[in-house]
């Protein structure tokens, strides 16, 4: 991989920039968490400018997102739920959710991801990374009070359903139709989102 | 380790025979499972008679908390909620658990059990053992209907809390004190408990 400086003019992709400054990516984020690392860190480790890396990547948490190589961007698939704001966002949330993770066409990727993430050195990049750079976003954008308690709260019972239901398998969770989930936890949801804290 | 038979009489504790099973019971519970595993087997491979491995250790789901070596045992901690019935239990439950995980003296064990239970070669342990021989006991002695959907339920909250609070550290949860945790998370494991359900 040739960190070549493309200023031969726009070849389509330019795989070669493109996955040289993915790769630093993954690599500094994983070694310096996200709030550590800088877009210019990773453009002097990938050879290229800082420049560079926004023109194909765009922000700093766009990059994140880009490096944590999700098969799905959150953000994209949550942007109806949060064009509709707050009120019932709890059960629009889990449906999109559980629409992902019931893919089979995503669930293998994201179970791997979701282990990777859980082992002690994808940890930070959950808590460092993915917290504040995707899950917060959107409860700002949602418009909610106090996006950074309500967030969390929210990531605390999601998390817990991707264990049971997709990494350990316990039933009945993990045969559970995906309405009934949003029965038992749309109501959960919805009171971190908008109801009473301490 | 000599798996001898210790019929010369009452030696206190009998540590040879009694870590001999132990160990026997860890093992055959990590590459067999919970219900994979016969207390005949365990007493095969320890050398000894299965009516000893009961007289050390009780029954079966006694001796898969022994084997799990937990720090406290969770059926004697929640007697006492237990005791009050399923109105106010899911306060009084995170209550219990709070202030185990937040004992200085049980938090760095527990956060160790979490982390090896968590990872693929303990998930097993955690679906086919600790749920059924720990949780669903709790739910039954509660009085509740439907303990076998409503223990999942609560398991798929509380593991959440455990690894954004306990093991990500993420905040504002990490620091939280025990009673905001009991105000924000005390009517979601009661809805568990007791509300409707699909």
């Amino acid at each position: 991989m040739s960190p070549a400086a493309p200023r031969r003019g726009r070849r389509p992709g330019a795989p070669d920039t493109r996955a040289a400054i993915l790769a630093a990516a993954s690599e500094r984020f994983a070694a310096q968490g996200y709030a550590g690392t800088s877009v210019r860190s990773i453009a002097t480790a990938a050879g290229v400018d800082a420049a560079l890396v926004h023109h194909y990547f765009g922000t700093k948490d766009d990059l994140f997102v880009a490096a944590l190589q999700l098969p799905v961007d959150p953000r994209e698939r949550l942007a109806a739920v949060i064009a509709n704001g707050p009120e019932g966002a709890g059960e629009q949330m889990l449906r999109v959710f559980l629409s992902v993770w019931d893919d089979p066409e995503l669930q293998l990727p994201l179970i791997g991801l979701a282990r990777s993430i859980l082992e002690p050195s994808g940890q930070r990049l959950l808590r460092d990374g993915f917290l504040p750079a995707v899950l917060l976003p959107v409860g700002v954008a949602l418009g909610i009070d106090r996006p950074d308690v309500r967030m969390p709260l929210v990531a605390s019972q999601v998390i817990g359903l991707i264990v049971t239901r997709y990494l350990l398998a316990v039933e009945p969770l993990a045969s559970m139709p995906a309405e009934d989930l949003v029965v038992v936890y749309g109501p959960t949801i919805q009171r971190y989102l908008t109801g009473p804290l301490p």
